[in-house]
């Protein structure tokens, strides 16, 4: 199935409508949807904030009834169920749309194959795999949570060239330059959640919100020993500013409180690090939380890969060798090497004199 | 002073000789030289082997006289003084070249500027700056050994991209793929020695020759705490097959012994590490090693860069995380982020997956 170079310029116009749209849809994917019609484009639209309507609905709006015999070219497969909102295929087929591109199937076990065999049932004409190694990336927290029922969770670290995320006085500020710092601000917004240790907090006193790019703020998550964190932090001040969540391995049963500022404190109901770690995951799927970007210290970094939780992960590598200091990681069983954590979908960048590595850690088995 | 593209393109084939003859003309520069008639080349050279003749003369003796009022491409400024070859100017001028392009003036202070004058005042046309930058990096060695009068080190090594030499077990085979293990071959060929430690000798036997790519095999050193080194290891076994030292920081005085079997004992003349350092320097000078490449381990590596040793740094990063292990460097002196290292003239390079970084570390005072 060969696709035209007109085809894949209309697809990344709606990939990009995606892409901005990107962190403000959670716990929906964000998808872009344009409308041709005789070589033009006579709609478009992306998944509206918080989810609805989908993008398929606002392209078909503003197209209206020049929708009648166009094709449409969407990121995701279009949806077949009653969710927050009804079907799109219904919208798609009332419309008189003819021809549907779409660049990914849905994973989600309540569309995969269902809104295309139904929108061919009604003689339109579907392709599908148009550019959809990217369309793919755009929503991989997306298709991991809904398949497995937990949280995306991105692991980053600023580091030197000899693996420091800090020097032997604590000082991490700054490791990186002003570029990588952005481009990490890019990152956070694709996320439903920031996640910090209580001593990078206590340390550091992080906004954990998104500067520098436009973007709503995500939900705000600290793993601390206990539920009091100083109430002079920026994290306890503007409580009021994002959904914020103190994570403490305790109790017996998973349980949320809220204490009166607004901040949720959440019992794991373990204290083993592992198994609480597993509750939260739990728990936070639970509560809407799709995907959460964790970003150092060293404990929370080390935690979340050594226990496999890691789907995707961020290397910023500073300019700077410090020749000590502290560890990027440090796992309880350190791995030989033969046995190393390899990284796929391997990517490097460089920004501005640093260098941003990425990929998935490759998981034999979780 | 502006250049065509076909000056580019005369001088790229004679950056390409240089290139070529790079590590097979120790103690001399590479240099690569094109003679050019009415837009055709008639004559061609690079540095011989050892160093002389130079690349001048073995390109105005593949000209004949069709050198006569031709332009000259040369990768180097022409020497003016007797060493163990008569001056070029002199053959230059004889042939009656009319017109001397040159990439980058000699740094060598019986050179700098000397070989231009002499051409001009002898009625060749000279233009300098010609793809300087390139001309300078081939022979940065040379221009450092010749200037400061010890030998340029290079410091290579392979960690993970958690900064670990080697899994907790001392394994370090093989962090990197085979594509960078390749390309350290390239950057061995273009040394005049290779350094490794004693314990990096017994654990890992290397040979430390030039394989995968072609060029002669470097003089080969070893730092120890005594001479005496395993009877069955490469390194013995082959003390004939190229200059083979063993360094030892002992003694009151710098003395160079030889054993039975050819290999040399080199006593620095003091114990304290960075003493006995910069004495090897002097005495590797001395004896004409213009350029060294250090490969880890962990001790030489930090002492060569903690002591500001380090002209020229390689790190290659493999796709793998460890989460402990040997660091690559350990600083007695670990530095505050603010007195970081840092990398100039940084470059990065993907390798087969692998990242290879390099730069030169900025000192502020030696």
């Amino acid at each position: 199935m060969k696709f035209t170079e007109k085809d894949k310029s209309f697809m990344s116009i709606a990939l990009k409508l995606a892409e901005k749209a990107k962190g403000t849809t959670f716990p929906n994917p964000a998808v872009g949807a344009v409308i041709v019609k005789d070589g033009t484009i006579v709609g478009k639209g992306a998944t509206a904030s918080g989810g609805v309507p989908h993008a398929e609905k606002i392209a078909l709006d503003s197209a209206g009834n020049k929708a009648f015999n166009a094709t449409m070219y969407v990121t995701l497969e279009p949806c077949d169920h009653f969710g927050k909102s009804p079907p799109c295929t219904n919208a798609i087929i009332a419309a008189g749309i003819k021809t549907v591109i779409v660049a990914v199937p849905d994973r989600n076990p309540l569309v995969s194959g269902r809104g295309i065999r139904r929108m061919k049932r009604n003689g339109i004409r579907v392709r599908a795999g148009l550019m959809q190694e990217q369309a793919y990336s755009l929503n991989e927290d997306f298709f991991w949570a809904v398949t497995m029922k937990t949280p995306w969770i991105t692991l980053k670290l600023a580091l030197t060239l000899d693996g420091r995320i800090a020097d032997a006085h604590g000082d991490s500020q700054w490791i990186t330059s002003p570029a990588s710092r952005s481009f990490v601000h890019d990152v956070r917004r694709r996320h439903a959640a920031i996640a910090v240790g209580g001593a990078t907090l206590r340390k550091d006193d992080p906004k954990l919100t998104v500067r520098h790019v436009n973007g709503p703020d995500p939900v705000r998550i600290v793993f601390s020993s206990n539920h009091r964190l100083p109430a002079a932090s920026y994290f306890i001040r503007n409580a009021d500013r994002a959904r914020s969540i103190i994570v403490v391995a305790a109790g017996t049963n998973p349980n949320i409180g809220k204490c009166k500022n607004g901040v949720e404190v959440w019992h794991t109901g373990s204290r083993d690090p592992e198994k609480s770690l597993l509750s939260f995951l739990r728990m936070a799927y639970a509560e809407g939380i799709t995907s959460i970007l964790v970003e150092g210290g060293q404990k929370m970094a080390s935690m979340f890969l050594e226990h496999r939780y890691v789907n995707r992960l961020y290397l910023f590598f500073g300019n700077k060798i410090l020749g000590g200091g502290r560890e990027a990681f440090s796992f309880k069983h350190v791995r030989a090497l033969k046995k190393a954590i390899v990284l796929d979908r391997f990517e490097t960048k460089v920004l501005n004199g640093d260098i941003m590595v990425t990929g998935i850690p490759v998981w034999k088995r979780r």
